[in-house]
């Protein structure tokens, strides 16, 4: 079936995340590498990106001609930059392609910009591709909704290796949002972020953070839902970082025959 | 507001689960014991139901008179035997009330009857009346939809008591059930229910099975899905019996002010 | 082998724990209730100390006379206070019988007063009187000694219900000392009870703490060591008060053919 | 400090474990490459060693010649095969330096030659090369000793990723083994394997496990020791397979300034 396989080009090629996704498109089933494109210039243009990506040669030269690339492409794979991604979206609505956004940051005015393109181009952005921690979130919202607050005290823990320099990690807030949104508060003011020394017995309708730090731990989080009698616990454990550059190709595959618009991952999932 | 407290009769007093709604409903706030029923002729009838439950006295003569218990009560909470459950699903109808069931082995006959009876009582019935158990069943069912077969593997393990005679639990199965129809396949023919010695690599759609016994443990039990590079764990722990007991009196304040007809456990925690 | 039960006596009768150490006692296989002391005057003196500790009639009426109860004894269960301890530390030392001691916040002086007896009497004394705990302690001590500080993080979780009005807990706190105590180093100064917000990466050679409360959570205590690709985890979950209790009896059983001496709970492991 | 670096020799350079041994003696502290050994005649013969293992040129060219590799080194790493590891034990004594063995399968006759070279060289061979499993095995011992067979059961439990084709893993039933030692009876006759339908209540004494396989996951395992109101858990979990591989250089290090003598990991946890 290599005619059907999905034409996909990953821009940002020669970043971390770019060669990662190489990797993995070259690995997937229904997926093939279509171009590799890089910002003009690059000192990459013109070698092969399966070289660049560690795979050994495999005919497709690096490009920083991003038009050419997507004329006869399917899908783009984009963790870039919002300003590189914004124009990317535009080029892409042209094409009438995929679109798979991870880029983070991106201002208010960036989403309208990439929301116009979504008009063209079938655009699926998410601020986490782990079809695992998209996953997790939307049950979280879930289960906090329906065990009320009252009986049920959400707390949420994280572990990440010993290299880590913030916490709670970007995820435990992400899932204490979700955690928030399902209960109808805002997390800022219910969040309890620390516990030590005196604490007084827990205020009901909190949800409390927990962190974790050490060895290589690349990604551990927990929710649980502690009532009266029986806890239920949700978690996520990642065990490489290749989740991320799965769940986009995930993701550009499941869009492959949809309808323009903007979609997110928990539409990949069907869960919404 | 024990003047709006809901008025519930515990019927099969005398038993272990009966003595275990006495306690609940005495406990929660928002309900009252209103009568407690045991069988024609039994040796209890007459004695205080507090003292039957070992709360001490609360008033409440025991009684084998099931439809003057229940003309001024409000509901019904029944963990009885399938006959006996047919026979008070049609009082609770007469008089209009709540009718929770934890009673298991109805036959389709049984159903039917109850079904019947539920033209005019507000009938809520689940074979587990534990909220988190049931809502990890809806969570399990979501995720297996959700997350594809040929990537993602669906095991459940589960650990007890060193008394429980029989594996994998009853929790268990109700679990594997979930997870083959969210994947719309029976679980008979894709259960591994053990792994011993030289078992070949696993093949993709199956369920497996592992059941852990010791100690004095509840009821751990524990839906993991694992893909390429993470996994997702949904998992429930009982520490305390009286979990049934109280998702009945809730099922009940749910039922309060519905309208007739026929509710599980997951129109109580709004997932229908 | 009623005949050879050993005989106990349980001082502090009329408590919380006392009750369970009765309920206990009345329940282990080795043990039976010799007597149940309260303190001199207590309204309970002549009641059936079955029926105070909620088991029914057992024929034992509680008493006022430690010395009276003592003679003919083999052993006292003691988890009252310090002064009180002391006296009965004496008693047992006239008796030249077992004495199991869980009181804590003990001077120097009580501890002075309490070896001397221990010069007569089979002296168990410990903060925390579960097998489990104790065992996860030494694991815990050896652990953070085999394992070199420049490669292995250690952290300690822990969960309790909601009332819980401090954190960590002294089990946590105990646990962390017992790691300090591996790697040969103080705990206060190497202790990092918080993570909040931007930390920096974590330093070599820390304990770090976390605390989860919620539910009705009894007790679970766990220390990670995550090095370079691993991570080992020590854990322990109580779901019932009473592991105090049989501990206490444990102690009694394991003492009573030992030398006059004092012990602790490492002894009745044979881990010392 | 790279003056006093130990010198390795990595023999079986060419195999998958060999290039992650040459990652590994590169990457850490204290070790540096001093030879690579592939089979005379091997295509790999003057290669760089470092591009073999994917690392880029280091300048060591791989050679055939191991006694000329051996003669200026301090150590070897070895997870070859038994007739090979034999003589080069014997190589190793000649040369008076340090020989960590990875290698599995070795005969009764096997062990008694490596004995004898262990008179010159410093001998340290394990079936399992990790810290953390290693020590997990002491701890099983111990706490299988220490929590009597009448009121702790134990259980281990294993998940392994989707390709597995046996069951239990060889590391469970290590754990097993150390379960047994430390209750003083044999693994055969006591060990559950399978758990399915009508089992009868828990066998005292038995020792339980239960098989996960899924996904991706590189080996994680369990020891539970259950008792009447508390769990003890023993776990280790790995992440990356180079655990084994970081194993064996710390084993070189611990022995670098022992007398010669046949030593295994729990001499170099300081355990024995």
């Amino acid at each position: 079936m290599t005619a059907a396989d999905m034409k996909l080009v990953v821009v940002g090629a020669s970043g971390r995340m770019g060669q990662a996704l190489i990797r993995t498109v070259h690995a997937m089933d229904g997926a093939k590498l279509h171009a590799a494109v890089v910002r003009p210039g690059s000192p990459f243009v013109g070698k092969d990106a399966g070289e660049l990506a560690g795979l050994g040669p495999i005919g497709i030269p690096v490009t920083d001609q991003p038009l050419e690339a997507f004329v006869e492409a399917e899908g783009v794979l984009d963790f870039t930059k919002p300003d590189i991604t914004v124009e990317f979206a535009g080029l892409a609505a042209q094409a009438r392609i995929v679109h798979v956004i991870g880029t983070t940051g991106c201002s208010a005015e960036d989403e309208d910009r990439i929301g116009a393109a979504a008009r063209h181009a079938r655009v699926v952005k998410s601020g986490n591709m782990s079809l695992g921690v998209n996953l997790l979130s939307v049950m979280t919202r879930q289960a906090a909704k329906a065990l009320d607050a009252t009986d049920w005290d959400i707390e949420i823990v994280e572990m990440h290796h010993r290299h880590k320099v913030d916490a709670p990690s970007g995820t435990a807030l992400l899932l204490g949002e979700a955690a928030a949104q399902g209960r109808g508060i805002p997390l800022a003011e219910n969040a309890v972020r620390v516990r030590d020394g005196h604490t007084g017995a827990r205020v009901s309708g909190t949800i409390g953070f927990a962190t974790l730090r050490g060895g290589s731990v690349i990604g551990e989080h927990s929710v649980l839902l502690a009532g009266e009698g029986e806890t239920v616990t949700l978690s996520h454990s990642a065990i490489d970082r290749s989740i991320f550059a799965r769940g986009a190709v995930k993701a550009a595959l499941w869009a492959r025959d949809k309808k323009p618009g903007r979609y997110s991952m928990l539409d990949v999932l069907g869960l919404n």
